[in-house]
């Protein structure tokens, strides 16, 4: 029952065509979401400004063409997550607006540029074997309607590396940090900032790394109080909630 | 809102008091809960016949007390879970009709021995140390009106004891198997029988048990199709389930 | 040593063509299980009306032919389950009445569509990536008798969706969750309805999913009581049993 | 060398006192972090507004009494975490100033409560074992400047009382969620709001529980966007990333 | 029914008394342990020579007592394993013929030293600590009837320590291996010795050690060809199987 | 220093071409493993009458057929294990004695059929997949000279299939147990036995078996005390044991 | 700004042509690491003599090639890591003094041999399969201008021939050691020989060797005191340790 | 055979008394250990110059003080580990020259204070809680002859506070890095030194650093060449091993 439905009940009611006992049993069936709920869901939309998102992997590249398709009729903006070159190749042959990036397999559609955040958001990577992860990152905060600040390849075995950047790190409104192996460059960052630091593991390293473990409970553990951590590889997941902390 | 206030708006549309945008909008606000939500609890809490349950672990025996005391106001029956042995002594100085069942903890009210189970419910523990969570099982399906048969130690490396006790498990209509160690009884007993068995490991065991990890990956790789299994030690919910699946 | 064995030796210590101490030994001596154990097993074949059940993992194409057509000889029903799509295909060019699901790879053959369950049997999925699960949960419940409602998509994560639907649960005998990433769609459906929930936790997710266990734990941790859990990806038990509840 | 000593410096440089190369030497050697960096830190101090914390934990009343004492001298607000009763007693009979948190452990010294954050924290916790998580969530928040919206006993297992609840919610800026069992709360609470949310798994369960860790898997692997998580039991750095998040 | 109850039926059958259908249906449901079941596990006590064994962990001191007096009425010797000091004083106090072991907590009946091993067990240590174990073993082996042979703190980072053994360890025709820490001893001792070594990983270290899993995990991968191994710190089970080789 | 250099040594020092101090040097020099130890090795050679092994996995074609031409020289039997079928495909070609075993990858030369253990080992195992582990098992202890007797598909949840064939469990001198998912059987055969069981557990399984793990911590905490373990998958390791123990 | 530029801004100080405010100003705000610490890192350069290394693995030959090419001038000797079979084709079609090592997937230019190593070290493998990473050691100790001994194939289960060479590892100042499964070869050695050893688990093993875990935990927990670890398979890090403190 | 009865045998062969096949036989089979072995041992005492080295844990202060008592005699220094305060009384009442560590355990006897190491020893800690396993590595490295320069909290979320000692740092020959929590010190240490370091991890932290293993991953997973890794917690073999290398 949507709002037009409750209003015609109503009217009804008022009319005298159906009496309290029934509208009373319709109104107390009816779902509930129908009423207030689905306009908070809508409020979100708006509020949200939210690109709709497509998680390629396990759809076929005819998969991702129709429901990019389709989204790109209702949104201006379009983000397809961990697509293979086929897919990418297909989307693009058809939709031309769409920008393939291959490390992390994002396809974008970004036709609303508008900037929402208020001030930039870094995003950092330990290695340069890190960066699929924040391509993902990146991606995702710039088509929510920020100014990205990528600084690549300063790892913490390299610590002036790292501090030549501090002051872009510096104003930066909220920072997300990408590492694997130890994952310990997002303590370091996290003393060199006062914002949110968002931290993601990744699967990079091998043998006692465990596909990111390592990197995750470093993170998880850090001496610096304002690092929170997303799973591990979910560049998209921090580049979401840096937009979402960069628009307060 | 309630089904009241809802009806007196209604009324109030009806009689032209308040018109038709006015009302839609208090009821599109209106909290969905009080409507079939809260309709659905109750509905619930008839339909359970259930006892109020405690958990005393973290509270005080005042404060188990002081909770026992109020629930019995609403409820005939009453369990307690894991109380040690001063909360059950100040419990039962003040509640008369409180039982105590020292091996699992729990402390039973039981005035209402109506049963509501249709069969029996069989609860099986491998060792005699296993009791403890087998009590627990066994107490909860009786408050919750079953005819329990326990069969206890008949464990994996005696299986004649087991099949000595196989007719007694085959009239059941669900069977809780308790055990520690490598949880191996589930799979024997869900082979013995075709109805629902729901297996608790138990923390029983030492190095490479892992408190009761070892039991619980067993049962989840039994190789009998009919078993479920709930968490370690939780001979409560066992109970819970077992007396859920004996009202049907 | 059967039944007919039996009589015959009886008879004959009777007729005095077997004395006592000759007799004693062979019964002593017989295999146990040809007494009533065997029968014992008849009688589970004939209360669960199960069908047959083959794992074509592990199987080649051929192989699986050749003991589906074997099996159809005995039983009206046949399931098999984890099949490629060549298995598959082998199958249904010789078999016609084999119905193949891709997504879960079972193979059916219902050709006793005999009710045996009393009510409905929801099975539930918190994503699309879950339906592989939940579509052999549903394949295993609808063979062995049960009116199957598949509820698809309702991650808690959108509460509403899954609230829409909550008279669809409601209405439920016995309800199956699947669900991979966090696992948390059990303890919400089992907060929402009353009767027995059995949750599947699936293998659907990344990083610090690992492949399942996640949302193995996370179910095993339900703070509802009415859950139980099966093996990771078990979408068969978990129709299995929800059988065998149904059918109480 | 500070920025009086590098300007006296520079002068007698002017002044032909020193010449150039002396001075280039002194430039050279003197510790980096005496330039800028010291002012950063200066800075971030500025900025953060933040009071001073000491981890009680491994040390003896009458040191942190001591600690106390002597932060009390240079900032307005003093948060002691994770003491113990005779600790808390030891600091309140000498220091009048301070506020026990039983639960948690907090001690607080609030002098400066100068709003800070420009809307509300909203702290919520799955049941009443997770209080003295959230408790340590509220308290620094306070004491950072924030008003607080604290919201317990929501457990995904009642879901109405958390939905009567999301008119609260979706008025906070940033949410901070404590669960312990299977932690999907915060899942089901990033559905309901647009803003941040911090989940923190609790040591709250037992058996498969594993301490936190369940909880932990679930809300790293939690299917809402806007969800990222700090150390199992760390409501301090849920609190302290809140409050960053507040003052953007 | 036993034997005697069969033969009466037989009997009965013969005399015409019972007839052939009336017997048939007695046989069938007789529970089928009583017939060859039960004689066969006659027959292991037979041939086992095996002492009772009791764990008194769990029981309280007066259990433990009653239990060993009544063993003792039936068996020539008992075992008591993981025993504490007010047990085994208690026990002491009553029944003069027991050993207590305080390092390993056994106490032992040994009434009947007859010696049914073939050769010699060594039981070898890697340290001192590891002694508790090792003596469990040796303890156990002994009351079953073996020579044992103690070999203790030949650790393989002292490797001429065990290699000043050898001819003692190659005199034995089985071996016992404990050690904690990284568990090597067991693969050192294999490539030595020619017959079957049971390795018992201990509890000793500490940190990455984990109560004794490096020391499993290390004994599991063993590149000797003759290792098997029992749980962590089983020394009993160690001393069993030794037993029970040196038997045959 | 071999004994051939020793005795030339000695005979100098007789003819007094040598002196005492300079022979004594040369002796307290030379690499002790060159007297005595290489004796010990030679004395275990004899003493297993052992055919050498040869593990085929990460070895080409090529270099199998070449070791193994080689070992034949030297070996009566020679067992390659884990080949895979080009391998067996070029030893078959150039070795007409080789016999290749699919299941299990083992490819047996077995000249010298001479019986060396002194009674029948048993070989069990759960289920059929589990049958290529079983069956190296067999290869390897048949090539060691021992009668195998084979017994498959006998799991635990049909446990009359398992006490079918007890009789010719209890007729063997030393059983080896395969078993995957939960890997229950070594406790039920164990119970059923009075001989060492040598419990193999296999990778088979899916969800949380973890490759192997549940079987193996299941048999690591047996309640059977006559229950070891040998690693995941190790069917080698368990045949060669089993014959240690037979020849004893 | 670097030395040059500070010297340049002093002068003008001097000169009166910048003040002392902009001066001071100038200073503060300069990237401190343009001043002692990239001064610091050149002299790292210098001290180590170390070669430029490459991570072959994630990089196309047609990348590996191009920054070898760059590497060679500017250093004498290039290591490449983790290097395939392409990869080394495409280097050494185009650049001659390539040396592939296939089995580590090392690639070596080697021009300047000039030794920086005091003594020898030593490096050893348990077995043939740990020689992957054994030679990777080797040839990051070898370019980094050390003399290597190599031991190969002296597992803890032949003692005898590790103690053939225990006068060949005495003369080590290091030693290096490579071993998979139980990993106890460290222990062993590091017992023998008086100086550093460091230790390398391998990934070699199956079942509960985890892919090198069983090893990594045996060397954490090795009873030589004289003994430490790097990552699973890390030869690199091994060979680079050893050289540096060969070095010293 | 020692020595003596060596010479002896030769002296009886050059006399004729024995001849040389008796002399041979006699020499194969005496313990090898006798002759080069124990002379290798002694060589490696003399080498070291190492104290005598307790650990307390699990003796009697009573026990510790005999052990003291008899090594003084033999040793000018003796280092006890992880003592007790009861212990260190009983010790420090009887031997006046006992040093007691209380925040490590440690009891020292350090009467040789001769300087065995070339250069200087730096020993690291993260945070003040990281101080009792840095002061066990000190008092090791004192213990063996080397100057320690201590360098404590200085962990990576304060960056600048590292800085401030990278002099201290750069002058040392190896350095102990001790850290818990996220374990990330050892990486940006080995970042800016060029000598080996020698990572601890400690056991300080909480929830999912479990007791030191978050740490331990981070330093095995280290993107510093230079770093290795002892146990957690295990001050002392850092200590150790760093004394090696300094003497090298």
């Amino acid at each position: 029952m949507n709002q037009d439905q409750l209003r015609n009940l109503l009217e009804q009611v008022r009319a005298g065509a159906v009496d309290v006992d029934a509208a009373l049993s319709r109104v107390r069936h009816m779902p509930f979401e129908d009423l207030g709920f689905a306009k908070l869901d809508h409020h979100r939309e708006l509020r949200h400004g939210m690109p709709e998102v497509v998680l390629a992997k396990g759809k076929t590249p005819e998969q991702v063409l129709t429901i990019a398709r389709r989204l790109l009729t209702v949104s201006q903006n379009v983000l397809i997550t961990r697509a293979d070159a086929p897919t990418a190749a297909r989307v693009q042959e058809n939709l031309t607006e769409a920008e393939y990036f291959p490390l992390s397999g994002a396809i974008r559609f970004w036709r609303d540029k508008t900037l929402r955040g208020t001030g930039k958001i870094a995003v950092v990577s330990a290695g340069t074997s890190d960066i699929f992860v924040a391509e993902e990152a990146q991606v995702t905060a710039e088509v929510m309607g920020n100014e990205v600040e990528a600084i690549h390849d300063v790892g913490v075995a390299g610590i002036h590396r790292l501090l030549e950047n501090s002051s872009r790190l510096m104003e930066a409104r909220v920072v997300v940090v990408c590492a694997g192996m130890e994952g310990a460059l997002p303590s370091v960052v996290g003393g060199l900032v006062s914002c949110p630091v968002i931290a993601v593991p990744t699967s990079v390293g091998y043998g006692a790394s465990f596909h990111g473990v390592a990197a995750l409970l470093g993170m998880l553990n850090s001496c610096a109080s304002n690092v929170t951590v997303v799973n591990i590889d979910n560049g998209f997941g921090a580049g979401y909630v840096a937009s979402l902390i960069n628009r307060l």
